[in-house]
């Protein structure tokens, strides 16, 4: 996952990303970066590791020019990434222009490797350099090459360009990812969640609706719709998990929308587990183990303190620490666990392999009864627009049954909030008629993957090297239609 | 503040022991060290930092010995410093000894100026140094020579030696730090709080003694209490602020201690707010505010959502980023506060500048009533036993009226715990016969205060540097008694 | 200016071209690079400083293949160069391929500018990657694609290409720049020059010809002549300064053509100046010093102490330093040198500011007359193959007349050795009909100089960066004929 | 061995030393530092490496004060010797006082011993911190306490202290090491070498004396000689390796000093050889070379290319580069040499190896007779006055006889000056009655040598750790007197 954020007509545009990043910094660790333009120029710098760490004081101050884009990405840990950070700026006809994507892109690797047969010479591994090829390889003004690049192009996309003189956002029309406008007096600012905007003290405006193209020039904001219209296919991940809990998404704060599904989720569970407490998975299960203890009646106790010392740090810790990560970060109290039975709330279960080393610290702490009940439906597909979901071979629900993964969890029951619940939650929709992607839980795909086998991990395949003939796909893609 | 662990008889005595400081982190962020001893050397290594940052993997598999004794410490920042990090190592007429100290001294810098006038030449501005030099001073069996040294020292000190066939633990007769003893198989484990205990996988055996020294050597523990006995004055503000929730002190759990000290607030302050709903300033408000919406039968709301990548990074961050820290570090859920009547619950405060800025975040958000309800009692006084409190002049209560302060806030009420209350609340005592240090709370005093003027920040004094003749107190120190 | 060097089919590979480098550090210091290539990939690592600096063990270690290339570079500071620094690897259609290019190319800036316009989207600012996109752009073999590209540059080029399975060398057709051939075992090895083969242990076969294509490919050596044939030109200056005194070019060790250019130079001054000794600069000048001695019968002394410890650190030293640099470097031996009549021997003059300090440094020490003799022509010109001459308006020869010179070195007569001299003493030639190019001596360049003001140094207009409407060239640049 | 410099007086103190340092780079090039008064305190920074990488731009900025002194060391590697390295401060009762010693003291140990049983903590493993320990017993002004201090201690010692308002210099009363005094302006210079002096622009005035003391305090220098008297016994290795040659000593400029060990050299062999050419093995060989040349009427030929890039970097180069260190340093001039009979010079043979590795590569490129020719005597045993002899188990000639050697290295003779011509060259003295220490060449020891074993490396042994019971001296340490 990546998250962005665009300013324009601002004397502190480098700042204000900066703490926009920050505020996104919860959609990408691994890699940081920030652009700016000054009307004749674009630079930048990107860095591994998280935003403070990557751009200390002095860097900071050296990024000069009234329009910044600032971009966080999650991905694989190693040096040789630093490549891929992004924003990516390119010297081409056009002169300079920099990209920073939040998405996935579905025929990349078939895009590239027809650039390559006519000359391309590609210095990423990302999909996101293939636009820029296709602009590359379009006259006139950028803007117009930028439309015919995307036409080009499948998949997710919210992106922000950065030229001299031009801030354009872009998304995709299904919207997959989520890319909101705001207003900070006379500069424009896009973000991936309002949450940012705030951060930074502008006020949101609206949605960059599905299939728009924003471009800012001159302190003129201009929209355009250039692309056939398509059904709208929000990430509904993202209001189960990933964005912010004080970010609004179509009107409705998360947080909100998190207890709703808790809600939903005693509702659905009623009568069928008898329990002396609620306690939640720290920090992403709170919000719906409050609404679950509110439509249950059951009490909330905090049976975890969590370690605020674990996390990413820019220095690779010992192996003992990578080996009792889990025990780290969160610590059970045992005084209040002892001898009780307890509804466990979770968000979402994906390998359950962390689920089933904090259920065994809670027997260690003689825990009575465990009934484990996550707040969505079970994972049972890849995600191939943007989230890192692994193959479907390592996702548990894919490969086990509901009471195989309960016995692997070791819990005296296991409950997941049905899709009907879901959808009900988070917009009142149906699975017949809505307004989102639930792919992930229930493996219907929006779009055709051109350049996934079905079930594969996009992180791995993530994007297919140079055509180089050395490194060929396995097996051959499987297109699959819209369902 | 400081945090120590202490494991013999181990062959991943140093990786036990990093676990331990991992677990002890809140107690100091600073520095980190570990030293180890093989029966013949002492080694170790300090460093500037958080503990995962401080010992990559390398520099950790090169700690070799049965025996290893950590330590966190708490500071002030910059390079120089690293020369006071802990655990200290000295070369000395017994061979090589290490010292981790948890506390301060209160007559260190007259010992230190008698100590030099005799020659000795000192290494660090630490305190803690001053009881390496006497035991330096005294021939015979070092395990003497400890009692001796310590004999001639005043104030807080929980403290772990290491020689190379030795781990010798140590606290003051008041008892002023914490320090428990754990068992691991046939390791002995010594540690600031028992959490650090549970994470190393021991468990905990009982409390070292107030005055009593532990010697472990050759896989046998001998104790003693040399010294003679004094009225107990436990710090209370571990109980109300600085041990970690999952710890136990006193056979009690922190964070039902927690819960009890806000349900005791509720009985303060009935009757006197009319509120909709109570909100933790996170995460030291948590405990208290349940106990607090428990008591009182409000609802808790999680009003603010906390960033985990605030914090202190290896990395100087950027200016913009310390500027806006309280708003990057806690962002109001403006969908669940506008328009609401709320009680705010914090466990202290100290100069008032953060509640302020989280009141006025509260405000901008359209929060409608703020009640500020504090779970323990009014600070006044510095710490002069290890707590790194400001200066007198920089308390707010101790500068300020209760309305002052409120006005200082901008909240419509504002609402303190009562010693009466607090002392109640951690175990049943009165103001009159207490086992706590209440010294921050009341001005009282356990142990004269030789080396520091009453009001000064033992912080900022710390530790007086060499008799150089250059940098002599401004002002001669008071001396006060016990009141 | 740079160097190269190859080898094939060794399991060492990278440990010799590692080797290679070192003995080739001389032609360029600023930054290293090494790639190899296993069958099937091409990987490498470029870092600024000197070679011990840049392939610290462990790095070296990790670059594994059987084939192997380095390079050194000499150019301008700063961080940002590491993009510039080679070999450069591209993926493009005919798989990996990477790049080592000792020379310059005198028309990239339009080769770009035309590739631009087709899209093409450049990654470093150097005149190389023009040579990579002409390959990436043409279909069939990669030596055809080669040949072709090579085809459309003019200039200066002795270029190693690397392909997973393929080591091809080229050296344009006039020859500019060195490239020898060497045998080590079963190992074909290329270099700039021949101490690089003793240096690993090869021994010299011969050199690659002008305008020859040698690809070396499982273990067999073909080689090819597919352009036009054209009028050698070799650089003189290789042999008046550039190249090792230990290495041989067409069959004679550079020491004695250096000796010989000193002993014409006796023959040419011989009468004019009454001296006690002769005295070099070292390292450069001694060489020279020794023939003129030798001709001229006067005693040589060592009249310099040379400082080892100052030159290009990887770290950045103190500005008092670098204010410094000249008489840190060379310290006058004043117990020699008082009272003497002196002839100073240096290889060349360039922009007259070392000599000068130099000259006043043996004033402060009492020498009583200096009669500085110089081993090569006045520089007029700057060189657009390569070497790294400052523009017109830098050079001392170039503005002021030979007793301007004089006056600003402060001595007492100077003498320049005359181009017939310097092409009597590198080959038996004369300026009518010689093998090599004089024109830094002449302003005579045997190519059009396509992209560069002649007078401007190569240099500051380096490579022009990406047509990005932005920093195009102040004034259009004049082509210059063969003269 | 060790340099130092001192600077009084001055407002570019810090950079003056630095300056200074760099000239006496020769004598050290693990380590380097600098400290300076202010009237106030003594702050310093010393750092592993070379002076150029020890003292970035930023660092010494921070230097303030307007007196100096500087210390280059030479020892082993490895970080944790960074404690070792000088100018040492240390706090004590008449407060802060630094120490830059060159020399070693052969009773340190046992004083060491005596010091720690009454109590002193030691901080590094230097004989130098024994000095300090003795002042900080020492009551009353602190000059006496340095004479008291020193009047302890036996061997040799050039030395410089500094507290915060006086620069203090001593020289042993035998005066093994060298110390001058310069002056600049108002400003006292003391150094190790007059070339330091000239570096920074001051001119020579005198020799410290043998055990002279020089206090400079408020501008005004002082001079004691509180010591006995005893016979000279000034270091002549330094005369034929270790000082620079542009550095005058006793009168005598360095670089005469060695051509007329080379003249003496060619007198005492004059008839035995026959040979073509005169070799020198850069750069040590060089002066010793062209005294051989004229006095024996052969040709000087520079029969090597000495590289510039290997030497001492900060980062450890690849093992690769260590194996070929000599050939990679030491290229020979094959068209020179081939079939040629030579007279090598050397200045003097420690272990053998490197000139048996000369040799070889000179028999590679075809020499036809090699006649070694040693400008010293043979070395037959280890020094315990501060240079860095190894053990005589290591020492070539106090292993080996003549012939033996000569079989070593692979020549056809070799040649050592004798002892009477070495005395007579550097003074015209003779081993009867002579000013300088001989003892490398002739065993016979001016001091008592207390703490080591005849024979035994002053480095391993270096300075005895402390008294812990762990690493006593395998063997007794022989007393030997003065013979």
């Amino acid at each position: 996952m990546c998250g962005i954020v665009g300013v324009s007509d601002n004397r502190n545009a480098a700042q204000l990303a900066y703490l926009g990043l920050f505020a996104l910094q919860h959609r990408g660790q691994e890699a940081a970066g920030i652009v700016t333009a000054d009307g004749k120029r674009v630079t930048g710098r990107t860095a591994l590791g998280l935003v403070a760490e990557a751009f200390p004081e002095l860097t900071l101050k050296t990024l000069k020019g009234r329009t910044a884009v600032g971009h966080v990405r999650y991905a694989t840990s190693g040096d040789g990434d630093l490549k891929n950070a992004q924003p990516l700026i390119f010297d081409n006809v056009h002169g300079p222009i920099a990209i920073a994507h939040n998405g996935t892109l579905t025929n990349a690797f078939s895009l590239r490797r027809k650039l390559e047969k006519r000359g391309a010479i590609f210095r990423t591994s990302t999909d996101s350099e293939v636009i820029v090829h296709l602009i590359a390889r379009h006259p006139g003004p950028v803007e117009d090459a930028v439309i015919e690049a995307l036409r080009q192009v499948e998949g997710a996309y919210s992106i922000l360009f950065v030229t001299p003189t031009k801030l354009i956002a872009a998304r995709d029309p299904r919207g997959f990812r989520p890319l909101v406008l705001g207003r900070l007096n006379r500069s424009y600012v896009f973000a991936s969640e309002t949450t940012a905007l705030h951060q930074l003290g502008a006020r949101c405006v609206r949605e960059i609706e599905e299939g728009e193209i924003a471009i800012v020039e001159d302190g003129h904001l201009k929209t355009l719709k250039p692309f056939k219209q398509e059904k709208k296919a929000h990430c509904v991940f993202e209001q189960v998990y990933f964005a912010r809990p004080d970010s609004v998404q179509f009107g409705k704060g998360i947080q909100e929308t998190r207890r709703a599904l808790g809600r939903e989720l005693a509702k659905e569970m009623s009568g069928t587990v008898a329990a002396d407490i609620v306690v939640p998975v720290p920090d992403s299960g709170v919000p719906a183990a409050l609404g679950y203890a509110q439509e249950s009646g059951l009490h909330l106790e905090l049976g975890f303190v969590r370690s605020h010392y674990i996390g990413r740090t820019f220095i690779q810790p010992a192996q003992v620490l990578r080996d009792n990560a889990v025990a780290l970060k969160l610590s059970p109290v045992r005084e209040l666990l002892k001898g009780k039975r307890i509804v466990l709330i979770d968000d979402s279960i994906v390998r359950g392999t962390t689920s089933r080393r904090i259920c065994s610290m809670l027997r260690a702490v003689g825990v009575k009864e465990i009934h484990m009940a996550v707040s969505s439906p079970a994972i049972v597909s890849p995600c191939y627009y943007g989230i890192d979901t692994p193959s479907k071979s390592e996702l548990i629900a894919a490969t086990k049954s509901t009471d195989g993964i309960r016995r692997f969890l070791g819990v005296d029951s296991l409950h997941y909030l049905s899709v009907e619940g879901l959808l009900r939650a988070v917009g009142g929709e149906t699975p017949e008629n809505t307004s989102f992607c639930t792919a992930c839980f229930t493996g219907k795909y929006p779009t055709p993957i051109v350049d996934f086998t079905i079930g594969q991990s996009s992180r791995k395949g993530d994007f297919r090297p140079a055509l180089n003939g050395i490194e060929e796909p396995a097996s051959e893609p499987v297109k699959e239609g819209k369902q």
